[in-house]
């Protein structure tokens, strides 16, 4: 029989594999987090594989070449065709005989491929898919990025337009109580991406461990990792992680937290911490960093020159919380330096005196500062400009209606608190917070740049991070992007995130169930 | 040069590879669960791949050929030197050339090794370790794999005397409310060996699916199933688990939960449910297994005698909890039966009529029944013997005290509820459990056969099975394992728990951290 004779026979088999091949884009019928504007038909295209493209539309400014968008091409399309390079050249046979062609055509109105995303960093897209063809269009790569995020969830006919609600939408990770090995970051990256967050808050060193191999201060990682090789972040680690993110428009934001919270620096930096006295002798523990020292300005001033060359975002987190006094006020020469410097016996002089002086050195090296609320709460009228990170828990809305007053920036990370293992279903505890709640003025509102989920290590590794983070975090994602008025109802939600979720599992996320049921694609420990 | 030339530089090299390949025994510096009696030394044998071997003592009733233990030496083989298959000739050459002899002999006095573990397995051993050799006796081939496992822990000199506090030492796997896909069985398996666990309680099936493949009903997973082909468990699978627990010396009991929790069987089974009534009419909707009619009693007779042919362990659970009575109480024929009957309004009585019912098919194909506490509650002078098993908050240890009482054996499973997460931290609270704490003679003690730890499905799946489950699962097995009287501190017990929790990881249980720290080797996502 000639192949011409075969053609219905064919055409059948062909049905039935596209059919396959594209049954999962049939199960999604939302995207998460919402887009701003949503416009859906039920029509519905096959796609092949032999017949999809992604093209740069003719008035792009980012063609060939561009390095993000490239990148995102090949990931997504092995997303929608997952199984695509291990089908038979026997069933592509099939799918060449009649092939529909759907064509993704992408335009960017700026270039930027190479760049970092940054707070500035325009996300905002439109998308229209209709029979055959999807047209993405973007001021930058990053709205680019995004859009390309909802296509894959959306390839019936729909017509997007699509921006945050909050410019930092943010995640962090604590790599200092347990170490989390690169694969679980790069992994964390992934997940972030397909939720539309957009800035890794690295957590890097605390006091258990300092896994941040410095180029500057080796000792710092030799003596205060958990282990000087096996446990450690190298400059090249560093670097993939930093590169992984910039091609999902993820910022990288790390924190080297002082003046408490630096138990492993001082194995490191010996003379860094301040040495707690038993009455008139020396006890032999340590206390915060030693406010009262040159060596410590010198050092912070280098470990910070360190951190702008490694660390391309303009923001660095500088901590500053719960910094206990008890050995400062313990210590003769720190109680003489009070003195001299007039504090009193207020020590939260002593901190704001300390943290002032790093913030400038962060101001010189041209990045801007976030800080624990602490540094706001000791003095509410700064001396100079920082970004407020509030997580005490009660009243948060009323410390972001005072830091707003302030005139200070805000990230509200206190009701996005995930690390405690609450039962699952309370992901509607974090989906129902309102970040604008408090009174104030609009410009106050504006000073809100945005939230932050943080996953603290204390029980948190590897082992578990991925089931506790996703699906919750994603609750939190969808307040941080979609607008409030749409996104309110946390039981019109539930469907929607629960599909969200069988997505992330078939993309190899850890995510954890809402209830009772099932995914089409199970958790397969990959 | 010649070999013999360079045989100190030999000698120099193979001690670091030595070194290397045997650090992880010197991490280990405890027993989990600890053993009745158990006495060392520091003294510490260097172990090399090529002088290590497992043999059959001369008067063991088991030699080579033995499925159960040879299966176990090539685990333990590969669990003590997991990178000797990857080494480079050129290290082994270097590591040939001084090697250490070490000799595990191992001896049983019958052999079974074809048999399955069951109720009155001996599972005892004695373990003495000394320079270049380990000595490990036991009963049955059970005993010697409990010995083996306690080998793993102290290769250094060691006198242990072993056995199990109680007999039943269980573990519940929910296969209903979110599927299981095999893998995520088999490695609970692998770690319930790790920790001296050895009953699989399988609660197969459930209101929200049915995935157990009956050949004699195939129906109840062609419509129960969430999915009919890929969200099922095979009979092969079937064969799988029970073979994979049997190697490790852990019984499966399946559990068939009836007259409740039967939604899922209803599909696949029509005239099997209590059709529900609102006023005269049927409302549409099903209530629990219809007791009043003949055609649920072959049903049931028929899918129990399947059970016994597929599942060799002499123990069935059949549920018996959480019956809603409404739904009886609704409809007609159920109330006539109740009049005919004599049962007044007294719906305890038709359930207990019920239970009563499908015990004697069980005892009549010659298992032992396990039935959840309801079944007690209903009717506390039992007519026939069964197992109780305690599973409500309050006053557990009362309702011990009632059971026992009455004649019936009793496990314990109410403090061992480990699905909700309650944090980490808390695997103190089910280590602090005192089965026995309750008044009663020493008759009543004996009826105690053991515990249980219980993860339902709710919230649970494949993505957050195992770091739920371990280690918390393991303060349990101490429990209900180790000497009581021994084990009484959970502060002292910590970093033994720590460490064990190190070794798991390392064997690639996904167990979650018990607080900040390290392992030597971290998750890696295998």
């Amino acid at each position: 029989m000639s192949r011409s004779g075969s053609h219905s026979h064919r055409v059948r088999w062909w049905c039935l594999i596209v059919a396959v091949v594209a049954v999962w884009v049939q199960q999604v019928e939302g995207v998460w987090p919402l887009p701003q504007q949503l416009h859906q038909s039920a029509d519905r295209d096959c796609l092949s594989p032999q017949r999809f493209s992604f093209t740069y539309g003719r008035d792009s400014a980012a063609q060939t070449g561009c390095s993000v968008l490239d990148a995102a091409f090949k990931r997504y399309f092995s997303i929608i065709f997952p199984d695509f390079t291990t089908l038979s050249e026997n069933v592509l046979q099939y799918m060449w005989s009649e092939p529909q062609p759907f064509v993704v055509s992408v335009s960017v109105k700026t270039r930027g491929c190479d760049g970092y995303p940054d707070e500035d960093s325009d996300e905002s897209y439109t998308l229209s898919v209709s029979e055959g063809q999807a047209v993405l269009r973007s001021v930058s790569v990053w709205g680019a990025l995004r859009g390309l995020e909802s296509l894959m969830l959306v390839i019936n006919s729909t017509e997007i337009v699509d921006f945050p609600r909050f410019a930092f939408r943010g995640l962090l990770l604590d790599t200092s109580r347990h170490y989390l090995p690169l694969y679980a970051i790069l992994k964390t990256l992934d997940a972030m991406a397909y939720s539309k967050l957009n800035v890794f808050h690295w957590h890097i060193v605390d006091d258990p461990s300092f896994p941040y191999q410095s180029r500057t201060f080796p000792d710092l990682s030799n003596k205060g990792a958990f282990h000087p090789f096996t446990h450690i972040y190298t400059q090249s680690d560093v670097i993939r992680v930093i590169e992984h993110a910039r091609m999902r428009g993820i910022r990288v934001v790390p924190e080297f937290d002082s003046p408490g919270h630096t138990q492993s620096w001082g194995k490191g930096q010996p003379g860094l911490l301040t040495p707690c006295y038993k009455g008139s002798v020396p006890s032999g523990s340590f206390g915060p960093v030693d406010p009262t020292v040159d060596t410590t300005y010198k050092f912070m001033a280098s470990l910070l020159k360190e951190v702008k060359f490694v660390f391309p975002d303009s923001y660095v987190h500088l901590g500053g919380d719960e910094v206990s006094f008890a050995c400062w006020q313990s210590n003769p020469n720190v109680r003489k330096f009070m003195e001299k410097m007039g504090f009193g016996k207020d020590f939260t002089k002593l901190e704001s005196f300390y943290m002032e002086s790093i913030m400038n050195m962060t101001a010189a090296l041209n990045k801007t500062s976030i800080v624990w609320q602490d540094v706001f709460d000791y003095h509410e009228r700064p001396r100079s400009k920082y970004v407020v990170e509030v997580w005490k828990q009660g009243c948060y809305l009323c410390k972001m209606r005072r830091v707003t007053k302030a005139g200070l920036k805000v990230i509200l990370a206190a009701p996005f608190y995930l690390d405690l293992p609450i039962p699952t279903h309370s992901w509607a505890r974090y989906y129902n917070v309102r970040p604008l709640a408090f009174r104030g003025t609009d410009e106050q509102k504006k000073l809100v740049i945005g939230g932050e989920v943080a996953m603290w290590g204390e029980y948190v590794d590897a082992t578990n991070l991925s089931p506790r983070l996703w699906p919750r975090a994603c609750a939190a994602a969808e307040r941080l992007w979609s607008n409030e008025e749409k996104t309110l109802n946390a039981d019109l939600a539930f469907p929607r995130l629960k599909e969200f979720r069988c997505e992330l599992l078939r993309r190899g996320i850890q995510a954890e169930p809402l209830f009772v049921g099932h995914c089409r694609h199970e958790y397969d420990g990959l």
